[in-house]
């Protein structure tokens, strides 16, 4: 078993990291790092200077602070000679997970930059069954209710916090791991609260070098039902990947299992046990695409100012 | 000589690319590809596939239209089996000049993402005198008057067009240039007229691995005198580059004369020796720094709403 600290203990890390170390095969919990939180039975720092000075024994640093914040505790875990492995997305700008990749080149270390939504149950499935077809058109729908979902996270309002990009970038990181060739934004438009820093809904435009139509919807305003779907039509057929890809359709029907070489479910066990393999082959596993698409929709959009956004 | 032809004729190609080539000792300016403008003495195409249809001999672009159409078109070229050189900047979003990259590597193209205001005079000697000093800070004042500079270009207050980070861009690109290490935006403030979708003005702060302040502020409001300098305080005095970097001062006296080893004067007859050169050992060019800092502060920054402009 590898020890393994966590830091940032807020509701992702209690719901998901948590539990998928606890019923890891491969680490451990044994420390935690965070300001106000804490993870019973595990010894709590409230700085990570702190616990790297105490700990020599804790090799894997698992971050799930909110993005700002997270370079400067990766970079001091990596420049102590700790492995790393992130959140997504994996920082709050692309030039600082650039300089990350570098450091941890430098220093030896693993730097492991997860995308959750990647080890839903179908998207391994989905990619291969798009493989060998052609695609004519592929639709994202992401709709959710941000009070649901982030209660009292102010900081996905701030600046470099993505607004509905937080649970658009897991699509998008769908998206980039099951289609076979690079996408590229062409138009973006973005509602604004006028309150507020970050988009609440964003309606995306993709070119396809095979002329496919691909775009995205991002909604955050979404009450009641609630959909994380994307659907791709083919030559062969149309595929639906939907509850944020733990269901898959081909024309209606469900599709046949996958021979899958990872038997663990549940995405974060899934991320944990890649860590593991991360850690014993060594190395970098960082794929910024989706957040290269973000930035661009920030950076490109057409922003509309529209009601304020009150929690 | 290598013929050469111009796409998009507006008022950086008449200014510069078509001085430069016509001073060159490489090109010979054998087309051109616009929708209204045209060279005297050069054949004008309206489209880009009936210059490619018509003339197999031309086998390198240079391309100065916006960044928005840019992608289209270099992609054709590049497809064509044409080598392509840039106007910066390279593309409108991160994962199309990724695209073109990998597109020009498969067809085994030269593409050169150029950075006019890398080759200033005194660009060069600036980083060879910063290289064995140690950085306690770096400020670049970019301030000139977008009525003056930018007549009538309304491309660049839609989105995609930069705003002020279109001269800012230029002062990052000297930047990165310059020093030694890589730094990341920690913070950006954008000044956006409230009828418009790109900023007037910004500033800036970086993170330096060394603890150096970098920062930057953009101006596009400044009417009277114009600024375009970068002051860096060294444990070795104070350098200062200014003019856009044809100006270098090292505590208040004029820098000494760098040996060089191209005699050219002037950024744009540089950029197209150095094509030259690219062309004749093959192979890509394409450094995307000074555009991730511009898309991390378009993603990151802080909007402030501020009066409208009108030409």
């Amino acid at each position: 078993m590898i020890d393994i600290a966590l830091m940032g203990i807020g509701k992702i890390a209690l719901d998901q990291h948590v539990p998928a170390i606890a019923a890891s095969p491969d680490f451990t919990l044994a420390a935690t790092v965070s300001r106000h939180g804490s993870v019973p039975g595990a010894p709590g720092f409230t700085d990570i200077d702190s616990l790297l000075a105490a700990h020599d024994g804790i090799r894997v640093l698992s971050l799930c602070l909110p993005p700002v914040p997270r370079f400067d505790a990766a970079a001091r875990a990596i420049r102590a000679g700790r492995h790393v492995m992130l959140e997504k997305p994996p920082g709050a700008t692309l030039a600082e997970c650039h300089a990350l990749r570098r450091l941890a080149e430098a220093h030896r270390v693993c730097l492991f930059a997860t995308w959750h939504s990647r080890e839903a149950d179908k998207v391994a499935a989905a990619k291969t069954w798009l493989a060998d077809k052609r695609l004519r058109s592929l639709r994202v729908t992401w709709k959710e209710d941000v009070r649901r979902w982030h209660p009292g996270q102010d900081w996905i309002w701030e600046p470099g916090g993505m607004g509905v990009f937080d649970p658009g970038i897991n699509a998008l990181s769908i998206v980039t791991e099951i289609l076979a060739h690079d996408i590229h934004l062409t138009s973006a438009t973005l509602d604004v609260p006028e309150n507020r820093q970050t988009p609440i809904g964003a309606e995306l435009a993709f070119y396809h070098p095979e002329g496919a139509e691909v775009s995205a919807v991002f909604e955050w305003r979404q009450e009641g039902d609630q959909t994380w779907e994307i659907v791709a039509e083919t030559d062969a057929g149309t595929l639906k990947l939907s509850d944020g890809g733990a269901r898959l359709t081909v024309d209606g029907a469900a599709a046949p299992a996958l021979d899958d070489d990872n038997p663990l479910s549940g995405e974060y066990p899934r991320l944990y046990a890649k860590m593991a393999r991360l850690l014993a082959r060594g190395g970098i596993d960082m794929d910024l695409r989706p957040m290269v698409h973000v930035s661009d929709a920030l950076a490109l959009g057409h922003r509309r100012r529209v009601a304020p956004f009150v929690e």
